[in-house]
Order: structure tokens, then sequence, then C-alpha cells
């Protein structure tokens, strides 16, 4: 379920949701490169003398290509991300004209295919060039082998946790929103009591216009709850606060009604800071499958009905092959 | 997560998963009407003079139109897919090439994006065009909105049971595949075992090759079971022979271990006999979302823990405002 389209952020555990990635070298694009001492090469708008090393990954589904290459005479890696573009739908009728060539490809009863050419000018592709590349940008987008694993709790306390408590992922960037150190401007809700309390924030894939995109997430002040397997029915408080009271500002702010709304936690999460995401139910957001997300009215009533619910359930959750958990959970005999 | 896009099938609860869709009209497309009694009309192979009467929907991050129109001087109804083409990974090295032309739109520190012109014969389009539509292939690609509900154990028994009892659905074409009088042929694996048995059967919209998107359904034998809801622990040796028998089928068969297939059930289903998709985890399937799938292997951990889980649990689901379901649950005050 993860689209790995999200060009910026989560490049380690620590940049998660919300952080920018650090510069890494400045560059000049317009092709005269004078002017800026940093740049090393300055690639045209042209692709000519483009040199595709690799078919890093293809999604077929969402029409994106990602692709690691070189510009002509430059040892610089490039990821170029190919995009088909969405239908701008103010254009369909110039779309579907006598202009437009057809080439029937099937028909079967009243269902008939057709490969469809249109004026070239409404059919641009997207492309976008992450250059010079680092070799962390080229693993981000490396298509790599999904497992499901059932993690028994005993697992949960034999691998995972020794792996997170050793790995000691820094979470900064969180505690910097916390702390009203960066982003403050960006806050849209603040909850400040220790145990209940969250800051809800909006997450950097969303563009703030589009509600039937919205995406935010509820930061909680607790600093001691890594993720899903800490909850209890001592957290029922902040459980249902941040239900209650992200509902109301989202409804306030946005006017986008509970009811369409998908609120959840990531199993494993990104990073390990208890969070819930608030999306919008029509946005088909990467990780919001039920092989990663776990709904916040779930996670209440699981606790409701059976206190320990997270300490005892075993819970599935996606690995890649690239992930050190894998290596853990496959030394030990799981996978 | 509810695509849309699956072109046939699923005109009725009854037609589900399997059952292809019935002939409305022999259809004549290549230009000349003389041979066929039965068609109306003829669309040539243009969209000249094709009017737009409405857009159904658009699904932005499949790249895919759907559109209402008729073809010029006929009454008849026609419905239009246009989408986005998957990227020929073969063909990039001609996608970014000299004759390629390029627009930036936005440069940022290593970041760069452009609108690419490719050669129009690489960059076709798809339409799917069905003609003559009915109301219902109308109804079916028209966005609705969709709303999230908890249903808890009574609304179970005061709202959506009642409304099933009334509503009668048809699963015939479930009973014609499980009685070997349709569809014999495609059957993957079989278990007769009224109590515990089942059939494995690939889904219509799997093309049977690319096992990155395989997709079967798991039919259980015993007829009482509606959907999750029924489940009790005198079930577990049926789950239990659904998950292993499945996962050893599949593995058989295809190459796919246990570890890459999301197994899971729809709440609410599309048709109220107790069924399993198998889906490949890279498939970003319809109803693979975490508001509509229950991981089987969640099911029996959840019965294992907490025997009446299915009895007493509040369940979240999507429903759509043209649902009838959707108006019981409003008059019921729940929405």
């Amino acid at each position: 379920m993860d689209a790995g389209n999200d060009v910026r952020g989560n490049f380690e555990v620590k940049d998660g949701a919300c952080e920018p990635p650090r510069k890494i070298a400045k560059l000049d694009i317009s092709g005269d490169n004078e002017a800026d001492k940093e740049s090393e090469v300055s690639p045209r708008c042209t692709f000519e003398g483009f040199k595709i090393d690799k078919v890093l990954n293809d999604n077929p589904q969402n029409k994106i290509l990602f692709l690691q290459g070189r510009f002509d005479g430059s040892e610089n890696k490039a990821v170029v991300l190919l995009e088909k573009t969405p239908f701008c739908t103010d254009n369909a009728n110039h779309l579907l004209c006598k202009d437009t060539n057809l080439k029937e490809t099937l028909q079967n009863d009243i269902y008939h295919t057709y490969d469809v050419y249109p004026d070239p000018k409404l059919n641009a592709l997207k492309a976008t060039v992450i250059y010079p590349a680092t070799d962390k940008h080229v693993q981000k987008y490396i298509a790599q082998d999904v497992h499901l694993v059932e993690e028994t709790a005993e697992d949960y306390e034999k691998i995972t946790l020794p792996y997170l408590n050793q790995s000691q992922f820094s979470v900064q960037w969180v505690y910097n929103i916390l702390e009203k150190k960066k982003e403050s401007e960006r806050i849209l809700y603040e909850d400040c009591d220790p145990e209940t309390g969250f800051i809800l924030i909006p997450d950097m894939k969303w563009d703030l216009k589009d509600t039937s995109r919205l995406y935010l997430s509820a930061i909680v002040q607790h600093r001691a709850l890594k993720s899903l397997r800490d909850l209890g029915p001592e957290h029922l408080p902040l459980l249902k606060n941040i239900l209650m009271s992200g509902q109301k500002a989202i409804q306030d702010k946005y006017g986008v009604p509970p009811s369409k709304l998908r609120i959840y936690f990531h199993y494993q999460p990104s990073y390990y800071h208890l969070h819930v995401h608030f999306t919008h139910v029509k946005l088909e957001a990467p990780g919001s499958g039920v092989e990663r997300a776990h709904l916040l009215t779930d996670v209440i009533n699981n606790i409701k009905l059976l206190p320990d619910y997270y300490k005892l359930k075993p819970l599935m959750f996606t690995v890649k092959e690239n992930d050190p958990l894998y290596n853990r959970f496959k030394e030990a005999g799981k996978l």
C-alpha cells in the first residue's frame, strides 16, 4: 500500500511526516552555470544524452515510473519520476472530439475499447528530477519485496522491542513540534495536557486546499508511548480526546464531518512516538490498507472489550526486505 | 478505496465477484450496420459529434475519468471511461530523449519538475465505451459520497440484519459455483465438507498471469453464514482450513508464498454468503483499506482471544449515499 510517490520527507525514520529534507547541493538548472559555485552540473531543459541506468520501480496502478540515470557527461546520479497526470475535467470535450484519433482494440457486446491519440498539448506527462541524487534517494525508490509478518506478543518482546531499543531512532523533529520550536505556525489544534494532550498538524503530503485529500497527524504529548503495543485502559482518556477533539477541530476549520474521516494508527509506524493519522475517507492514502492501518475507534473498542488487547493480540505488519526488522524476524525463523 | 474501475460485474449484489453481466444488446461498431439487426446505433471509430452530458466521476490517483454522453444523432446513453495507461518500461529511453519537449515548472534545491511532451505515439490513452448504456451502468460510475459508520452489535440486530432479511439478495450465482453448474473449470481448489469446506476460484479482476496482481476468492460451502458477524469459536476449524489450504493451493499452483498474500473479509461484503479474498500484498485492491477489510488471521486471533468478539464488537464500515443501508442508519439517527 506504500505507493512510494511521496517525493520529500521520510528519508530517515526521524524525517517522518513533517520535516523537509536537508539541502544537499544548490543547483542551477537554468542552463547558465556562471553564477552558482555550488552547482556541479546543470541539466538543461532537455533529456538529450540522458542515460537510464535502472528502472527502480514501476507503479502501473498510479501510472508512475521511477528511473535512475545520468545526464550526459556527469557522474552524478539522477532519479527521475515520470508520471501520467490526472485528467482536467474541463478539457474532456477537447479530448473527445474529431481531432482525436482512435484505434479499436476490442469489441464484445456493449463493451468497446480503443487506443486514443489526443492533441499532445492536452496530454503532458510530469517529470520530477532529483539531481544530484544520493544513494538514499535511490534506495527510497527501489522496488522492495514486501512480506506480511505475524508478530505475536512474544515476538514483540523478544524481537521488535529489543530492536527498537538498540536502534534509538531520533524523534527530535517531533519534540521540536511539541515544544513549538518548529512548524508552530502550522498547528491546527493543541492540547498541552502531558497525559491526554496532543498537537494536530497538517501532513506535508496535503496541499491544505483540496479537502477531499485532507491529511493531518495528531502527535501525542506523552513521550513514553511508542506505538499501539503500549496502549491499555489507562490511555482511553487520551484516545477519546484525540478522536473527539481532532474530529471537532477538523469540522470547525475545514467543514469535513467525522463520518468522512478515516482516523488510524500505523503498525509498524514510521516513527516510534505515538501519532494518529486523520485522512479524508476518499483519499487512498499510502498506509491506509488493512495490512498497516488500525482505526482509532477499533483501538478504543478493543481495549474496552479486552483491556490487555494490545499486549496479547498477534499483530500483522508488512516489512520490506531492506528493513533491518525483516532480518530480525528471518533470523528468528518467523519468515 | 473502491476505485470503481472494474468495468464488468457487480451491477447487482448477486453479480458479485464472478458472474459476467447479461447481454443487453448486440452491437456492431465496425461502421457498417447492415448485418446486425439487434444494433440500434453504430458508433464509428471517432468521437466526432460526441456530446458529454456529465462527468460521472474522476479518479485523479489512478488517472481515470468517467463520462456520460451521447454519440451524434443518438438518444442512447454512452458511458466512456478515459484512462491514462501504465508506462511500458521498455519504452522509457524513447520517452527521455532529445525529441521530448520539456517545460520547467518548479526548481527547489535538488528537486526539479517539468511538463513533458513525448512522441504522441508513445503516449496513448485508453478509452472504454459502454454503448448503449443502461441507467445501471451510469449509476455504477457516479461519484457517491461515502460515509464511515460505526455499527454496534445492537445496530446490527436492529438495523442491518432486518434490512438483509427483507432484501433477500439472490446468491444463486454462488450456489451455481458450489454445485459446479457454472465456472467449474476455473476452480483452483475444492473441499466439499459442508461445515469446513470451501471452493477457491480466481476473481474476474485477475488475468491469471501476473502473479503480483493475484486475486482469488474462497467461497464457503456452509450456506448459513452471511458475514463476519456470524462467526464464533465453532467456525475456527473452517477459518483455519481456508487459511492453510488456501495458502497451500496458491503456493503450489502460482508459487506465491503465504507471506505475500493479503487474506481478508469485507465488511460490509458485496454479497452475503461468507467468502474470503486472497490478493497479492503488492496489489492495491479496491476494498483492501482498513475501512472495509478484516484480515483472516485477525479474525481467527480475535475469536481465540474473545469467543464472542464478532457478536460484541462495534464494526466500522463505509456506505455510499445511494445504498439503502445508508438511509436505514440515517433514519435511526446514526449518521
